[in-house]
This record gives C-alpha cells, structure tokens and sequence, in this order.
C-alpha cells in the first residue's frame, strides 16, 4: 500500500484522543497518507501531567503549534475540535454528525495501568471516563443513523498474563463443552478475559459494549489488542521538532522499556520486578500507526461480528528486555518485590497473521532500540526530572512495601 | 432457618435501592428475620414514574410513610439515606465507614430492558449508573477497607437466551480448548455473555468488575442472576396496606406477566411476540427475598471466588404464560410482531441446585398465580391507566413497526 498521496481513495477520519501519545502520530500518518483527518481531544493527559507534575521528557508543543507546524511542513490541515468525549455526549454528537466520518478511531480513554490503580478517585475516573466515553461514541453512532467504522485501541492486556499454552487467537477462541445429552458443543466465544488493572478491566468492558452494538445495530468495529508500544517518533514526527511526540517515564505513564531507557541515562540500576519473567508483547510506534491506517483503510462489512487483531510484533520477558538495555547502555540489572497481583512467570503467545496479511513490516526492538536511546533518552536528558523515576502506584488493598522504595519501575500497560 | 427473630445472629445490612420493586420487600423481609437494615435510595424509579407518566398500579407510599408504617407494625427501625449511589461517592463511601456493614444488597441499578432502549439519553443512562454504581460500592468497600458481603441482582438474561442444549451453571462453565502442543486443555470460565439490551449489557459488565475486585481486592461477592420476578406482595408487604409494593405494568417496567394481567383485567387480548417460543426463567418476589436472605446469611470465605447462584424456580414460554393467565381469567390471546432482535423460539435450562441446598422451598406460577389477579390486577384496576398498555420502545436502529401498534407487550427483563 502507498503511504503518500492515497488521493482518490481519501476518508474522512476523526481521531478521538488525537493529541495523546498514539493518537498523535495515527493523525499524522493517516493525514500523510491523504485522509482527511479531525481530530477530538479534552486535553486530559496534559491535564494528568500537571497533576502528577511529570512532563513529557519531550518538549511536546500545544496542539495549536502542532497542528500549524503540520501544515507549514505538509500544506495539509487537520480539523481540530475540544470535546470530552465521554461528558460532553451533545458535543460528540453534533460532530458526527456534521462531519459524517467514513472512520473514527477511537483513544479517547485512560490508557495507563498504575494510574488506575493509584487511588480510588484514580479508580472510578477511569470506569466513568472509558466506559462512558466508548458508550458515547457508540449510541452516538446510532442515534446519528452513522454507519462509520470504528477502530478502537484494545489491548493485549485483556487476556492477563497466563494463558496456558494456548496461543491467543484474533479475538475468538473455539471451546467444547458437554451438552446435556452427553454430546459435546462446539462455540467460538471471546478469548475470555483475565484483566490485571482497572485500566485493563475497562477494556474488558469495551469489548462487551462492542459485541452489543455490533450485534444489535450493526456497528462495523474494528477491535486493535495492543501489546506495550515502544519508540517515541515515527516518520511523520521526525519531520520537524515542533511535531515531537511524548515520551514518559515517570511510575504511572512511564513503560517498561521507557523506564529502562531512563534509568540507564541518569545512572541509576534498571530495576525489574521479581524475576522479570513475566512476558509481554510489543510493538513500535511506528508499526502501531501503520496498524491503525490498515484498519482504517480495511474496514469489516456491515453485519460482520467485531474483527479483533492482535497488534503487536514480538513478545519479551521483562528481564530480557532489562538485558537489551543493559547490553547498550552499559547499566546494571536490580532486583525488586513486585506490586502486582500477578504470576511472577508466564508464557505468552499470540495470532498476529492479520495484520501481517495486510502488509505491516514490523520494526523490532533489537534493531532499533539504539536509536530510541540517542534520539530520545540521551538527547533530551536534561529536562529529566529524577523524582519521577520511582513508582508509588498501591495495587492492592494492603500497603505495598518495595525492596527498594526508591527505585521500584512499574510493567505499565497496556 | 427461622425467619423469625434472627437475635443474636442479627447481621447489619445496607440495602442499596432499598425503595425499589425488590428492594423493598428485601429490607422488610431481612429487617422481619431480625437483621438491622438500612435503605439507601435516590428514589430513580420514582422519577421515572414522573418521566414516563406511569404509575404503579398499586398505591405505594412515600418512604417516609413506608418506614413509620413498618414501626408501627412491627417495632422494628429502618435507616434511611438519600444518597446517589452512582454519583456520589462521598457520601456512600462516609455512610459505609460509618456503618461497617456486614453485607451490602445492591439493587442501585436502572432494571428495565424496554427502558434502556427507549433512545440514547436512556442508553447511556443506563450505562452510566449501572456500572458507575457497582464500581462505587466496590472501589468505596476497598478505601474503607471493609470486608462487607456484597449481594448484587444480576440477571439470567446476560446468557442471552441461546445456550445450545448445555444447562447454564452457577456462573462457571468447564470449557476444553486445543494447545498449542495438540493437547487438550481445560479450563472454568465465566459462562460467555450474550446480552439483549443495553440493561443487560450492563450487568454483564458489573460480572467483569466483580471478577476483577474479588480477585485483586478479595472483596466477598454473591451475584444473583435472577430471573423474571413475579408477584407484587410479600409476607411482609401484606401485613399493612401502607406497605404495599409496586406493581408496574407499562411497556416500560411492566414485566410480560403484569402485563398480561392488565390486558385480561381490562378485556385486552393478551398479547404475544411473534410465536411466543421464547422461554424465561421465573421466580415469585417472595423467593426472590428468601433467596437474598439466604445469601446474606452465607456469605462466602474471604478469597473464595464470586458465587453465582440462578435465582429462578422455573421456565416457561411465553406462550404458556399467556395460556395460563387466559385459563385463569378468560381472556383471548393474540400475535403481534416482536420489535426484540432475538430467536423466536429457544429452549433455557439452568441449574439452581445452590437455592435449594440452601432450603428455599419455591412459589411456583401455577399454585400463586389467581392469587395475583384477585389481591393485585382486579383490587386495582380502578387505578389502571389503559394508555400504558401499549409498548414503545425502539430496540434496533430501524423504527419498529407492530402489527398492532396499540397493542405491543413487551417481555421485560431482567
């Protein structure tokens, strides 16, 4: 598929959460690659940034500057419109219904794990705000009689982390159980969920919001299970530095792998949590855009069931990741307790043909990981704040108490 | 168990929806065993009498009146609190610190199928509080770091009504899938959900969040998945008539049997969706108490999985419902169109071993139903509004055309 110039075949697509940490450089592309693109934010990740006073190691620009950089850079505009998707249900309607989107990708949901888990206000924000704003979004679609493909960032998280030796399927899995003749059944059901954070838990919910709508109104969706994305830049945003995507590393929006990055450049230990065996999935930045635009650009007939694909390219056990990082950055490995309610192994398989049917090429860690040390963590290194590299996230009801409080680094999700 | 007098067994129970078609009789019933009840309410459903201009066919009283009427007669107090269990959390959270309940009875929910679907406002109310009021009543047990029981109304409904021959369990189905060695693995997952509306979706969600607050927090949860309630009066509610409970027969709240009894009681025909094939799972009010009672009484260990029990004591097909109701009182039976996406005919078992091992003794429809035609339907007729006969609500995004637009029963949740 052509990235430049789509032309005739240009959509029309509104990007709720277009100025996060994904949603940012999905509207990018998608406008590099010729769509027409709008797209929806309320802000609230910078919102949460002033709140937990921890900035995007990036100098992230306003999405005013971002948007005008775009434009002197591509001659290409992007729509832009301030509406709390899920409390300012009138707002989201009315754009709908103006702009008629052939495709609305939909980020507009608290995406970190140990945030969620922070406090019981941190808890119920995150319930109210996915919840209501996926709901919205989809009565909306209704009531507006839209028939718009929605596509949607899940996560890989969905499943949990234990998955006994069965490689997880695009969505749905085929199960037998007895009947009550004696004879066996067979159902293809959704891969059932194992969430491990409130975060996660709200995508368990999504799911089911979307197999009604879909079912009942014939809603299109498209269902993308994210594993943990890395990288900062993509293309698009390399192009100028105004257009500069975020980078956190601080205990709640920080992942894994950032952290890491983070720890090495200050000199601090990389500090993996119990034996580091939990296994996790992972894809580039840069490959998460390009999933979305194949999701856009592929969308399920009307009356297909919910097309779910795993978006990730290669899965890591956490200490091997710590290894990676270790390997070219010189910095040694630590050992901490856990915070997690979660097997302190696991093995993790899963189906991601789909997407590679489509023509994604993924970029992987081993091969790119030393650009994201040089582009990202050493050159902007100054503006680190070194208060923000521990986490302070209280998982379960009693008190965690780290090995070592000051340097305990968060598996953040998906 | 001695449904007199529980003394010193006397447990503190909050009943959350304690003014509503179940919640009050529960709070009479547990406050009749001895247990020290009370009701919180944001009195919903009657605003939704305002909104819908639908009565209860029977005269309820205010609380107020409700509350001092029970004194008088028994002796016995009820607490009450206004509180907006969905909105604010404050408030439940100072009102549960302040009690220490020994289990919570949530029926906080918005209970009507035909309702949440009667447009977009309704939906998204629906999502809204049903969910945001699970998820306050646990997140609130966990800031407090109380170890209450908490009792939830569920639905059979969230199986949806297709179960392909296998029985549906309490909760957990044993499911074989393939390896990826070629061996066969096993393993107990929730039984998959396949809710009809937007009230049943939403109680599938609060499964996910019971899933996940039980296994991360250890909170101790009964969902009952009840079945149609019939039956407006209790042992209880009878012992004065300022005790009454309500009875809804509108196309909104009215469930298909209160429905019929209105049809025959004012010389309706009784009205049956396409071939009336579709089976239900019922239970009489009077069980439904018992049964809370019952699971109040025996709560789960802490770090025991959530109990799911079927809170039902029979099926019938509507069909039969309507044969049973026009023996008893004369009236014709007539099809009409069915405005629900669902399977015209389907077959429902369920097992509900957990109830009766527990010693409920049930009230089946054929033995109590002529009770209920000469103590509700012909008491009250004179109260009988003959406009909310008809039913009108939109299920899927195509306007619904009735055969008989004057004439639509709808067969209501749970």
């Amino acid at each position: 598929m052509d990235e430049a110039g789509f032309g005739e075949g240009a959509l029309r697509v509104v990007v709720l959460g277009g100025d996060g940490f994904c949603g940012w450089p999905t509207a990018l592309h998608l406008s590099a690659c010729g769509h027409d693109v709008t797209i929806v934010d309320n802000f609230a990740r910078r919102a949460a940034e002033v709140e937990l006073g921890a900035q995007s190691l990036t100098p992230i620009q306003t999405l005013a500057t971002r948007v005008e950089a775009w434009r002197e850079v591509t001659g290409r505009e992007l729509g832009f419109y301030e509406i709390d998707v899920a409390r300012d249900y009138d707002a989201l309607l009315e754009l709908l219904a103006d702009e008629r989107p052939d495709a609305v990708v939909h980020f507009a949901e608290q995406r970190a794990a140990p945030y969620s888990m922070k406090s019981s206000r941190h808890k119920r924000y995150t319930v109210d705000n996915n919840v209501n704003a996926t709901h919205n979004l989809l009565a909306a679609l209704v009531e507006a009689d839209l028939d718009s493909h929605v596509v949607h960032l899940g996560t890989m998280g969905v499943y949990g982390y234990g998955t006994a030796g069965v490689t997880i399927p695009e969505g749905y899995l085929r199960v037998r159980m007895d009947a009550d003749d004696g004879s066996e059944v067979e159902q293809e059901i959704l891969f059932p969920a194992n969430p491990g954070s409130v975060y996660h838990l709200t995508k368990t919910q999504d799911q089911l919001l979307f197999a009604f709508y879909n079912r009942n109104d014939e809603l299109r969706i498209t269902d993308l299970h994210q594993g943990i994305v890395w990288g900062t830049q993509t293309g698009e945003t390399r192009l100028d530095e105004r257009l500069v995507n975020r980078f956190d590393y601080d205990g709640d929006y920080g992942t894994v792998l950032n952290r890491f990055l983070m720890q090495a450049a200050i000199g601090y230990p990389l500090t993996v949590h119990g034996t580091g065996g939990q296994t996790r999935a992972f894809i580039h930045l840069q490959d998460t855009v390009r999933c979305i635009r194949l999701a856009v650009e592929h969308p399920p007939e009307r009356g297909e069931r919910v097309r779910i694909f795993n978006q990730m390219t290669e899965t890591h056990r956490v200490i091997e990741l710590a290894e990676l990082v270790s390997e070219l950055t010189g910095a040694p490995i630590d050992r901490v307790d856990n915070p997690r309610k979660e097997a302190s192994d696991n093995d993790l398989a899963a189906d991601n043909r789909r997407l590679l049917n489509l023509g994604l090429e993924p970029t992987f860690l081993r091969n790119d990981l030393l650009r994201e040390v040089t582009e990202v963590a050493e050159r902007y290194l100054h503006r680190c704040d070194r208060n923000k590299i521990p986490c302070r996230s209280r998982w379960v009801r009693e008190r965690v108490r780290f090995a070592r409080s000051a340097a305990g680094a968060a598996v953040t999700g998906p």
